[in-house]
């Protein structure tokens, strides 16, 4: 995040007010991608697109996303089936970050929770929440 | 994220399973933390945590962050004072990405709006949202 220097592109127009999309990627060539349920509002995964998988994403409406740990492009669902269907893409300030607002196909935990986010912090401990 | 192997404390019990807390830094040091409001659920804003800003968010109750623009520790609302008071964190499966489920004391986006995903992508372009 560089909420003092958003960047801006050839034209110097900022990031954080251009309406053209301009997705910025870290030094690893990556962005956050966050998944929230499309109805519910609810975060189910956070994940790392290249520009290879944000492409992929727009061109085929079905999440993919860059595995760090295989170093390979990740179509959510590939062998589980419990694809996310894209419904809204949205951009934040310095568009480093996406929203993917989706229809989930299944869970979407590989644990087989709803959301990956299936734990609340009390404490030191953790504390299953219903997910 | 590394979904076929979520990885191991000192016990070899998984991250994904346990209810010890784990939280796993990538190769910079970070995790990712999601900021959502605590009533609506609206995803506010994504930063980055390192070990020390996830301490002070959970020693203090209000939102730290580690700023890689400017490699620093950043207590979000220090200069805007609008800050985020936390209500509760939730842990997702490989504990390598937060949600801060939190009560914002005014605009979370350094722009003004409510939320920094203020923008949705059409095509190739971006169109601002009610936000």
């Amino acid at each position: 995040m560089s909420h003092a220097d958003p960047g801006a592109d050839a034209a110097n127009e900022p990031r954080d007010q251009t309406l053209k999309f301009l997705p910025k990627f870290d030094s690893a060539g990556l962005l956050t991608a966050v998944v929230t349920h499309a109805q519910s509002g609810e975060v189910l995964m956070v994940a790392f697109m290249n520009r290879e998988a944000v492409e992929a994403t727009r061109e085929t409406g079905i999440a993919h996303f860059w595995s760090r740990s295989r170093q390979s492009l990740w179509r959510k669902g590939e062998t589980s089936g419990n694809e996310l269907r894209v419904v809204e893409i949205l951009v934040d300030c310095d568009q480093d970050a996406l929203v993917v607002r989706a229809e989930p196909a299944g869970p979407t935990c590989h644990t087989g929770a709803r959301s990956c986010f299936f734990r609340r912090l009390e404490g030191d401990t953790l504390v299953r929440v219903n997910s």
